[in-house]
């Protein structure tokens, strides 16, 4: 299997994409393109260990722009034809990737894919899936970003891709719950109140309302929320994250004994900081395109990179993107067999 | 002062209600109005030690009926007129308390506020703020529930009612921030996006967009956003809280080391906490109705009934009502002066 980097995007630059895409070929039989500047790739290559065996299965294709993280991807996509992203999806479009990873300009990612492998069929708009880690299996939201303003089959739609998503997981029936301000029907937003009758309609293993506090329960497999909800949900968790261990350390610096009993418990805080690592599940999938793509943080380290492209290979070995089509023309027939 | 407390609402029953009253008229010089069932509330009453000096400035007003948790809002302030809840409202309404509280039913506290109380003049929709626990000040997030689906003046309103409320925390001149998912001016949906133009275009100490990760950083005083997405926000908060609490002690008794290590640094996680215990900024306060009204999550102990009954006598002691007032009128101002 041959998965395409995006090795010139991200806040860290090639070297940290680098590393990650060497821990991937070192732990698997995986196969990585190097996609981005011949030159400067090759120089990050060149620095390794010579004979390092994991260097046979890293090689690079040429791309001679970069989209910036604050550039607009609208406008990025559509003048530098030759970026590392875009170059990226075209080895998926051409067979010569099965699947595209990128720690770049979220949006131009998502432009990218779009362009170059195009919208599924009944998919009236791509999305990006997170997944969230719960006191039990984690969860998978969508969408968290894409889309802003969304209509109730939208949300329909993101369940269905979800759910075929999650079969990386080995779950077979996935219980999908959508995200709301109640447990009981009725409960809610306009968007949401229709999205849960349309759920309720369908075949899907649909359990109903899911409040914030119940997310990391664990409860649901799968939660679906409008991307402008989806989007504040996983920053504002990421953010509650960092401020509550800031918080707990500057609480363990006020005393001599607690600096200690901090000093002892250290493996289980950093055990504690792995769990909750959105590095550790690797990166956002974008559902509904006509292939495997993926978006990691920023600020992925090579750790989450390496976790991004074994993610995007599960998702081939898994055959998401075929699931997905599946479960959207189930969909199709059961809302035909209702009319 | 005085202040009337819904003595029946809440999780935990009278007992815990009536104890967060004591606390709070032996801290400071308030007089407490118990509302509800006069037999219970005195039978409570008579338990607490004889000639206690807090219980000359605790009274009972007996109420009939009460409002359960699950019930329909609307419905059960249609047909239970002498409902505890209502009855304290209407002692606000009498001049015979300064502000109500209560930890029962919020739909039917809010209803209730309104029925009694009224919208006051220029407020499209009354609706909850809650306080968040930040790296540094308090940050004020309004509507946190009460309106779903929402159009921008409903947000711009919000944007002056928490502006007002925040001079309780002593801020001269606070920095508003409209929740979204990105900094720049044009991310966010339609409804950010409208609010952001006109948010811009008043005289209000408006900073821009704040994302979801920066709500803990405490850089603003106020953010506003809708009732769906705030109150997912909160409970989000309340349930990640807790969950990472449940998934650090996990990893923490897997080790005997780390399990001393905790008990050395069991002060430093007391006073964290605290920190971010909800229950610690009192409750969430009603904005947009004629008076002062709070509202209480229903597993309120008796230290956080405490602390609503102290943060409803500074809303009237800072003037919040009154401070709401002037603000929507400027604002109305403004807004005729750009016609």
């Amino acid at each position: 299997m041959q998965i395409a980097l995006d090795a010139m995007g991200g806040d860290h630059g090639p070297e940290e994409l680098i590393d990650g895409a060497m821990l991937a070929v070192k732990k698997t039989g995986l196969q990585v393109t190097l996609v981005g500047n011949q030159q400067v790739l090759q120089a990050h290559l060149d620095r390794l260990r010579p004979g390092d065996p994991g260097l046979s299965r890293v090689h690079i294709v040429h791309a001679s722009e970069v989209v910036e993280m604050d550039e607009s991807p609208v406008d990025a996509i559509r003048k530098k034809k030759d970026a590392s992203v875009l170059v990226a999806f075209d080895l998926v479009r051409q067979g010569q990737a099965d699947a595209a990873v990128s720690a770049g300009n979220s949006g131009a990612t998502m432009a990218a894919a779009v362009r170059k492998l195009g919208r599924m069929e009944h998919v009236s708009r791509p999305g990006i899936a997170s997944i969230f880690p719960t006191l039990k299996k984690p969860v998978v939201m969508m969408d968290v970003g894409a889309n802003v303003d969304c209509r109730p089959q939208h949300l329909f739609q993101f369940a269905v891709m979800a759910s075929a998503f999650s079969h990386i997981f080995d779950i077979e029936r996935p219980r999908i719950g959508i995200l709301s301000i109640g447990e009981e029907v009725g409960k809610g937003n306009t968007l949401v109140k229709e999205t849960y009758l349309r759920l309720a309609a369908s075949s899907l293993n649909f359990v109903g309302n899911v409040e914030g506090r119940d997310v990391f329960q664990g409860n649901v497999d799968v939660i679906v929320c409008d991307g402008f909800v989806g989007n504040i949900c996983l920053k504002l968790s990421e953010g509650l994250a960092g401020a509550a261990m800031q918080m707990l350390k500057d609480e363990i610096m006020k005393s001599t004994l607690a600096k200690i009993g901090y000093l002892l418990a250290r493996p289980a805080f950093r055990a504690f900081a792995k769990r909750v690592d959105y590095a550790e599940y690797g990166g956002a999938p974008l559902l509904g395109i006509n292939g495997v793509g993926i978006i990691c943080h920023g600020k992925s380290s090579a750790e989450a990179i390496k976790n991004a492209i074994l993610e995007a290979a599960k998702m081939v070995e898994k055959q998401v993107t075929e699931k997905i089509a599946i479960g959207l023309a189930e969909s199709v027939q059961d809302e035909e067999a209702l009319v």
